[in-house]
């Protein structure tokens, strides 16, 4: 099922963004898909998620307040769908073609921000995380994401500030306070400053709707009171040349394994798609 | 410049609601009307706030976490642009409208909801604290509300759960915990079934827009991590025959006095407007 080469994929059309992606990327800092992945798809990624997040396991990260599940990370170490969606075509393809050069899977996670419950992510760029505590030497990963469920105003959207990756450094500081997951915050000055110029934009869509942004776009999203969940898969790449320095961080934060990605075929989650359709034995 | 009788106010058209939005008041239990007060109204109300949350008041309300003013009560009482405010017609108008007999001022605040700051209110429906709170005997208090900054999907709008106010008596516990103002919050069941059956209404709109809406019906608004405030003025008005029986809070979140209020002129803000456009001495 694996692709022969690095060159290979890039016959396949729909794993390619358009050159119009490409420039909005630029322009913007972020891209989003409407509907990439298929409700049977997203299906089989969500009937994962309730064994993975019963577990007692360190690299489920759980909600200051109300206890439950606010992120579940290194999950293609966990479960073997994940190992698959990680060498998707349609995730790997549009990173290989922007970078053009191995990359390899630096964090794998579901962000749920429970119904009632999914607390705020404070205003950050990626850049400064991996940057102070990983070591990371260049903006160069990519963050890629999918949307587990619709996604509306009211439960919890991701919030962008376009152009944002385009600023330079951001002034940022350590956060462990205001929310359950320590991140380095960008300045308020920096992200009214932002939001003047160019607005927040919500990345809101039906499920299997797909997100691509740079490491140093400024982002957030707020508490979800909804009655609704909002689930996002979101896996982060990095080009292998601009690995870690500084291996400080648990693995699942950031993974040691530096093996290239290679992409599967188009019909990798197929398998499971399947297991979920079968009738009950 | 007072109105002389309840029955003059009648004859002034722009103090009343039109029949339709009667109606929507009564199917969905809330109605939003756009700038229905003028932007120099807006701004003279706002130029009060700075000296009254700078106050050591017990009425100042503060966020738990940023420590900034949350709520500030008792308004009328504290200022004399606000001892006008809950007398102008164009709230007190329609109020009298609906109900046809003397209505007290049971509640005055400014919600602040501040840039980066602003923290969650629960869902809830502010009856459930006036009976069980204030003993008041039967859900005829009405909320008027005018937005004092432009309100938008990402600074913290009111949500509403359409024909909520209809749906009998809500579920609901004390909550002094998850946020930083204790009321009686709505039963997440209740939440869940009137939202998959109405879906939610965020009131957004321009500064001076009023909203007016049912002592049943379910509200809540999200945090604002926005760089943009979000300020509201509440009156909530009571009719006298339905006054509390239980006078258990401090005077700012339930006042005693019973005094009807009788509508003022239709420029009754205009002292304080001209004193803002008038040039500095």
């Amino acid at each position: 099922m694996l692709i022969a080469s690095f060159k290979d994929y890039r016959v396949v059309a729909k794993m390619k963004l358009t050159d119009a992606q490409i420039k909005q990327l630029e322009t913007d800092g972020f891209i989003i898909i409407p509907e990439r992945f298929t409700q049977a798809e997203v299906a089989a990624i969500r009937s994962r998620l309730p064994q993975i997040f019963s577990q007692h396991h360190e690299a489920n990260i759980i909600e200051r307040n109300s206890g439950v599940v606010r992120t579940a990370m290194g999950l293609h170490l966990r479960d073997n769908l994940f190992a698959a969606l990680v060498r998707h075509p349609r995730l790997i393809g549009p990173a290989q073609q922007l970078f053009g050069e191995p990359m390899y899977a630096q964090q794998v996670k579901v962000n749920v921000k429970a119904a009632f419950s999914g607390e705020m992510w404070q205003w950050h760029a990626d850049f400064a995380t991996h940057h102070e505590e990983d070591g990371v030497t260049l903006p160069r990963a990519l963050n890629l994401h999918i949307l587990l469920d619709e996604v509306t105003e009211f439960n919890g959207p991701l919030y962008f500030l376009p152009g944002s990756h385009r600023a330079g450094d951001h002034a940022a500081k350590l956060d462990n306070k205001t929310t359950s997951y320590t991140l380095w915050a960008t300045d308020h000055a920096r992200v009214r400053e932002m939001a003047e110029r160019g607005g927040i934009v919500a990345a809101k869509g039906r499920p299997g709707t797909m997100l691509i942004f740079h490491d140093t776009l400024i982002h957030g999203s707020p508490n979800n009171m909804s009655p609704w969940d909002r689930s996002i898969f979101s896996l982060i790449v990095n080009p292998v040349s601009n690995a870690y320095t500084a291996p400080t961080r648990p693995d699942y934060k950031h993974h040691r394994n530096l093996t290239p990605l290679e992409p599967l075929a188009e019909d990798c989650l197929e398998t499971y798609v399947n297991r979920l359709r079968a009738p009950a034995a």
